[in-house]
């Protein structure tokens, strides 16, 4: 089964594909889509939505993970966010219909067991949990493979119980 | 010149399509696209990408006026809106290069003159500009054809004074 996961952005979106096999999740790729910033908010979303449609094109996800918004800082550059969020959700949903979302807090409950773990933490069981050699750069890759693990254990624990 | 002009939202989009000829506004088309809330949000932001598709696709206006958000009321709600306000702008670019973007202030401002007027009175000037037998309904459908009637204005006016 293939999981995509996405850090959802306008100047950057994050984004992860792994593998799950039974018990054992591997990273397939991971990197992030950037928007110029001389470009205004249109034409930056119009390269989200082609990045996105390519990731899916190129991946054929079993399942889309995004992450959902967390507004505790910006309200400006939150909506700006959420703009580019709407356009995640469009291009993942015409490709897939296994949709999948997810707060910050569920994620890191999900990687470490504990809703408070810090940025730090939740890249290292990335690392861990993917056997990978050092954290995933830039941050919004490592975050991005973070939802996708999040699906993958929260996903499997559902059929476990059959939720 | 056909302008469209389109209040954003993700249960009700308005729209409201003019043709301009010299200092002449005229209405061609307006009202709203729906989608069910029964579904997700995902997939009623394909349904409003579908919507304002069709509209470029019927219409090939000339230019795209889209309203800012305003959020005085609810975040949440208005987070929903950004999103689906993403997918209208992404759409619009893709088949419009000449996209605009209005807030409430300027929209009030050049329909009545003055940024303080309530929505009654911008509905009147919608129905007297555009010559009208009677307010447009529904109201979104009447914001939307606001939005377009304010690019007209202030696309001449900008013209006048080689802005």
């Amino acid at each position: 089964m293939i999981i995509l996961g996405i850090d959802p952005g306008y100047g950057t979106v994050g984004y992860g594909v792994i593998r799950k096999e039974g018990d054992k999740n591997t990273a397939v790729d991971y990197g992030v889509i950037t928007t110029p910033k001389e470009e205004n908010l249109a034409k930056r979303l119009v390269r989200v939505g082609k990045g996105i449609e390519a990731l899916m094109i190129q991946f054929h996800p079993d399942a889309v993970a995004v992450e959902e918004l967390f507004f505790a800082k910006n309200v400006t550059t939150g909506i700006q966010v959420a703009h580019a969020r709407g356009v995640i959700l469009v291009e993942a949903q015409r490709h897939c219909p296994e949709l999948f979302e997810y707060t910050p807090m569920q994620i890191k409950q999900a990687l470490t067991g504990y809703g408070g773990a810090d940025k730090r933490q939740i890249q290292q069981m990335v690392k861990t949990f993917l056997n990978l050699p050092a954290v995933p750069r830039p941050d919004d890759a490592a975050d991005a493979l973070a939802v996708a693990l999040c699906h993958s254990q929260t996903n499997a624990l559902a059929r476990l119980f059959r939720i």
